[in-house]
Parts: structure tokens; sequence; C-alpha cells
């Protein structure tokens, strides 16, 4: 019997994304421009802020007028009042905090670090032309967008998960995980399958797309190289659809919020 | 240019690992037998219940005696005692417990539920010949062995993982983490580097065998298929090797414990 076998493979050619961009005519230029395509099955994991570029989720720093509320965070977790202000406007509820770290649950759901916010580029000093990125409004709808674009150009059935690179609880660097999921199972339950002794197995419900975002992380790259999109090609994504709010633990049955 | 490919493969062959197995020699027969081999720069993830396996870390039940602790935590988490004080026994401290759960920090310093014991094949009435089977002694320790192991019977250089499948804090389902490494960089440092633009990155510090693990475990899967051994091609490994242990999060720096 033949090695079952994965492949991820970067789409190339994909220019720097602006706002009013089409994501999925991007993607399949690329794919034209390098003689590749896709095929029933595969799966397609969109790196978040190309969707955030795309839908301008820029904001100017210099617009943002902090509330009380971000003054007095910003002075604890000493950040900018302006980004602390955003960071509370895109969150429901403050996890943790401490000099240097905000961690929110993001109005989706996501617990994450500024909400997912890339403030990297903000200078302490605060130049008032500098822009940060907000996470998508609807990551799910834009997978599932995609989904069904590609599927109307182009026949073809393919999964999308959208993903971003996230601190972790009690482990150290990123992980990417799945924000946005259409046309798989975003969890496998495995509740009820036998394991090889055709007993109970230990672990019944694997977190399938957050590993495939962090497969497909490791090829995206968080340097100079920028490959925002990867194409997975061997897993069979039968089952159920769900979306990326599957894999948000509900909020009472978690012990860490 | 040509896409950045990355290819995930099982080895096949391999039989269920018994007490007293030499994992090498199993790994790199089931290459033979299915005539692969592996290449400098592969990354060989291996399932940590061969391991535990093959070191015979089984505990029979029916030889465990509870301590008082033990028998007062068993109750609040509603467990058998007997595996409660296994559990314990096997960790430096409970992070979170609630009836059904019960989170530990392993004595190597893994957050995990149970500390990673495979409790699932243990009837509730207490069957008395039933056993479990407990992480091994240095997963570190054990994948420098293989990687050392395989240089030796075959020169090629490989890096080695081993991944357990363990729940997350805000998210459903599991993911592979490494428990251990062996061979290259556990988590990558990228502060330094800059983004596209020149421009700092947002995210900068990787935990890319975490990533590697998890991505392994798509394949690996989790009921009657039982594949333990995955071989990751297409990703460098360079820069200075750690191990498992880089990629836990220092207590004092850690919100979530």
């Amino acid at each position: 019997m033949s090695a079952r076998r994965l492949t991820l493979s970067t789409i190339d050619g994909i220019p720097l994304v602006k706002p009013g961009d089409d994501v999925t005519s991007l993607l399949l230029d690329g794919l034209l421009s390098s003689g590749d395509s896709l095929e029933d099955g595969d799966i397609l994991v969109l790196a978040q802020k190309i969707f955030s570029k795309a839908q301008n989720r820029y904001v100017s720093i210099a617009d943002v007028t902090p509330s009380p509320e971000a003054e007095r965070l910003a002075v604890e977790v000493d950040k900018d009042p302006r980004i602390v202000e955003l960071i509370l406007s895109e969150s429901n509820e403050v996890v943790r905090h401490r000099p240097g770290v905000l961690i929110v649950a993001h109005r989706l759901g996501y617990v994450m670090a500024n909400a997912g916010i890339d403030a990297s580029n903000v200078a302490e000093g605060g130049e008032e032309d500098e822009r940060v990125l907000l996470l998508p409004v609807d990551p799910d709808g834009d997978c599932a967008q995609v989904r069904d674009e590609i599927k109307a150009r182009t026949g073809v059935d393919v999964a999308v998960i959208m993903n971003d690179s996230v601190g972790r609880a009690w482990r150290s660097g990123t992980a990417g995980i799945a924000i946005g999921v259409a046309g798989m199972p975003a969890i496998l339950d495995l509740r009820g399958d036998d394991d090889l002794f055709g007993r109970p197995l230990k672990v019944s419900i694997v977190g399938i797309a957050d590993e495939l975002a962090a497969a497909a992380s490791i090829l995206q790259g968080q340097a100079a190289e920028g490959a925002p999109a990867v194409v997975i090609r061997g897993y069979s994504v039968a089952g159920e659809h769900s979306t990326g709010q599957a894999l948000i633990r509900d909020k009472d049955e978690d012990l860490f919020r």
C-alpha cells in the first residue's frame, strides 16, 4: 500500500493587495500565471491580511479618539491609547492584561492578543500618518464567498480557510489558526469511532481546520517572503460543513477566560 | 518562479508497537518495505504513543493506590482515584479542574489534560486488568536518539519531532503539538527581520515545531487508520537547534496558569 500523502503549495504571482482588490481574481490570476490549477477537494488557506487589505480595514491612528476606558487601560498595558481604543472597539471582553499584553475576546469570539490588530507599524512616538489593519468583518462569509466564486468561475469545488497567527496559552510562539472556514467540517467529531482495538478513542474531537491552518502557516512564512495563499491537496474534506465559529470554545465551558 | 512546496507522507508498514521494540528499526524497516527512504533535511514526526508503548509506559490500574489527595480530587473531577493518582504523580501542578476535567502541568512542563495519560480504555466500573499509558520519560531525549540512530545507520541527517494531540484554551478540538524536538529550531525567532515594507514584523516568534506537529497530525489520523510516523519534506530546518522545552512558556510569563 502506498503512503498517504498531503501536499502544500504556495500560489505564486499574487501582487500586494490593495483596497478594492478582488481576492478571488488575484488567486485565479496567480494560479494561471504559474500554470497551476485547483482540483475538487483542494483546501485553499488564505492569510487574513489579504482580506483585511482588500476590504480596506485600515484605520489611521490620527483619526481615533480614545475613550476614558481606553486611556485608563492604555496606562496599564503601556500601549498607545488610540490602539487600545481600536482593540476595545473590536472586542467583547478583556480576558487578560498586563504591561505590554492585552488579550481580548474579539467580537467574533476568537481569544487573541490585540484583537488581531496589526499595530506593529505604529511608531512609538506616534507618527500621525500611521495606519493599523483590523481583522475582516466576516471571515466565514469571506471564505464562503471565495469558495462560491471559484465554483462559479472554474467549476471546481474547494474548501476555503482564512488563517491568522496567534499567541497561545502555555506555549511559546505563535501558531496558525482558522478564523474562517467554508466547504468542509471545521472540527472532526470522532466520538463513536473506535481505535485500533475497537475501543473508544482517547482524542475524540479534532480541531482539524486549525491544524490545516497551522500547516499552511509553515509555508506562508512570516517574513519578507510573503506567500499569502497555500493549496493543500490530499486531505478528504468529507463531512458536514461548519464554520470557524465551530472552533471557538463556548465561554461557559472555557476554564481559561 | 515555481511554487514552494511541502509534502507530508506517512511511513507505512509499521506494526503495532510492543514493549521493548526499537522505534528506529521499526521506522527504517517500514520505509524499506514500502520502497521509501529519508533525505537530508527531512522532518520525521512520530506519535507519542509509539514511544510510550516501546518503553512499556503502561501502568495497570489495579496496581495503583491513590493518596488521600488523589481520593479527594477524584471526587471533584469525577474520575477514578487511581487515574487521578497517576495524573498527579506525572505532574508538578494542578492548573484547573472541574467535573470531568483535570488540567495539569506535566512534570516536563506541558500544560495538558490528564498529564497526557491515555485513560480512555479504563472501564468506568474499574475492570481490574485495565492499563493506561503514560507519556515517555524523556521525549526530547527520545527524539535525539532516533535522530542519532538514523544518522548512524543511514548517514541521513533528519530532524525528529514527537507529537501529541492536546486540548487548548479557547479553541474546540485538539491540535498536535511537539513534546519533543531534535535537529532543528523548535521556535523561529524572527525579531529583527523585516516585513515586505522593511518594517518590523507583527508576528516575531513562531512555534514552528508545533505547526509541523499539527500538520503531521492531520495525516496521522485519530481513528483506526493508525499512521504514527509522518515524513515532512520541503521545510528548511536551518538555524540553531532547540528542544521541545523551548515551546513551553515560562510560568511567570504565562497569564493562564
